[in-house]
């Protein structure tokens, strides 16, 4: 199924489309950001990053508020931007909670009623929107792509890169949630999505859990805030990353910036660090 | 009267101070962000750069979107984004359009009933808002101020500069209301504020009549995006602002920037130009 342009804005000497297309494994249409980096085109694709988002958020909060378009641009890098979860299916409660439901797809496929076949972000963003995305534009090298992410998008971008070794090139994160089966938001989505029977599926989908088994080298850059309150609440959990990657001989750098928060003002501080880390292996 | 900082948040490096304080010259609370570089301290007090923003907008807009922080961090300026009018006054249909009233306070002192003796932007951005900050923040040098805005934002910088020969070391403006007496939003708004009888009043607020009588010398730098839909529409007409500016023998650098909008995807493109600009004139 194709994209539907709404909207061609100018950024940093390149393009963010503001794109919809009908989706198959999420029944509704999905709307995302795609930045397209000044250099990119049919006889030179350029390598791609996706940017997966936060609790709330859509694809328009890292396009209009994380500034990774300012380092995409000059290392002409493409940027996706996807949403966080479906939108209006009608679900019963979808919409009550912040942190579950609408806003919240925690980046899984999720096997309960009534969310189950419905709330598959998993499947949607590692199958079906690069798919789309790499048959569409062609200014686009699918062969070239990396991942990164905030909290909830930072899980996000961890857990999709330990389970589809190869597919990213590399990863980062923002302030993720690092261990979300030992937390209350990942708690509250995973007894949700999975129902509390079935712990085994949640460790599949928890950074710490998966990292331990991973086979292979990693170079994971996380940047985490020591003002944000997420973090002190022991949503992120850090150290437990940074302890099971040591135990396991992972290379996963935490670094704790001094009085940053949880929000767009600590990721566009950071947004070309991460751009940065990325183009390292996509370009290289 | 002194701030109440309702919120610090951590940016490229330095502080972001959300704050609030009862006004004067408007008879309300007014809000601002205020980013003090990490440099700035009451001993190296920081240059600062004031950012005026448009219709509908307050002084999170910037803040939030318009990547000024970035560049400004780098060079060691603190930038003030204040609000765009007083708010909450309840004058009748003062909250009914997006381009009168609350929102759009066109930086202007407003003589007509009933917004005369309320609606004094021109006041309060020239003389409360900078007194009260310099007083109050010794991390700013009050003897190094540059204006810059965008839209009805790049008409206060502009005609504040022009208006004020000495306060401010630069200007620059992102899409300007370059000739507000001879556009839909200006006459609007100067009608409201000034009246229809007192054309002479309108003419000591628009940029083309006060760039004519300009003694001295000027060096303005202006973005224009060439896909913008308010200068198609004719409300910011840049060809008259260089018209008169070349028959008056001044400096005023309009740059067409191709294909940029009216957005803050615009202003963050080209926000690192404009605090170099600043930079030129605040540093040296």
């Amino acid at each position: 199924m194709s994209f539907e342009t709404t909207a061609t804005i100018a950024s940093f000497g390149g393009k963010l489309l503001k794109l919809a297309h009908q989706a198959k494994t999420v029944p509704c249409q999905m709307k995302l950001n795609l930045y397209l980096p000044p250099t990119a085109s049919a006889s030179s694709p350029a390598p791609v990053l996706f940017y997966l988002a936060g609790l709330t958020c859509t694809g328009d909060n890292g396009a209009e508020k994380g500034f990774l378009q300012h380092k995409a641009a000059e290392k002409g890098i493409a940027v996706v931007y996807p949403d966080t979860s479906p939108r209006g299916l009608g679900i019963d409660g979808e919409d009550e909670s912040y942190d579950f439901g609408s806003g919240a797809g925690f980046y899984v496929d999720a096997t309960k009623e009534p969310y189950k076949g419905k709330y598959n972000m998993y499947s949607y963003i590692t199958r079906e929107l690069p798919e789309t995305l790499f048959s569409h534009f062609k200014e686009l090298d699918g062969s070239r792509v990396s991942i990164t992410g905030h909290s909830m998008g930072g899980h996000g971008a961890l857990t999709l890169f330990l389970k589809n070794p190869g597919m990213y090139k590399s990863v980062s994160a923002f302030a993720p949630i690092s261990n979300p089966t030992n937390c209350q938001w990942g708690q509250k989505a995973f007894g949700g999505y999975f129902g509390d029977g079935d712990k085994g599926k949640w460790s599949e989908h928890d950074t710490c859990e998966l990292l331990k088994g991973f086979k292979g080298d990693v170079d994971v850059l996380v940047d985490v805030g020591t003002g944000d309150n997420f973090y002190k609440q022991g949503q992120l959990r850090p150290e437990e990353l940074e302890k099971v990657a040591k135990e396991a001989g992972k290379s996963v750098k935490v670094r704790y910036q001094d009085g940053y928060d949880h929000s767009y003002f600590f990721i566009s501080t950071f947004a070309g660090d991460h751009v940065e880390h990325a183009a390292k292996y996509l370009l290289k």
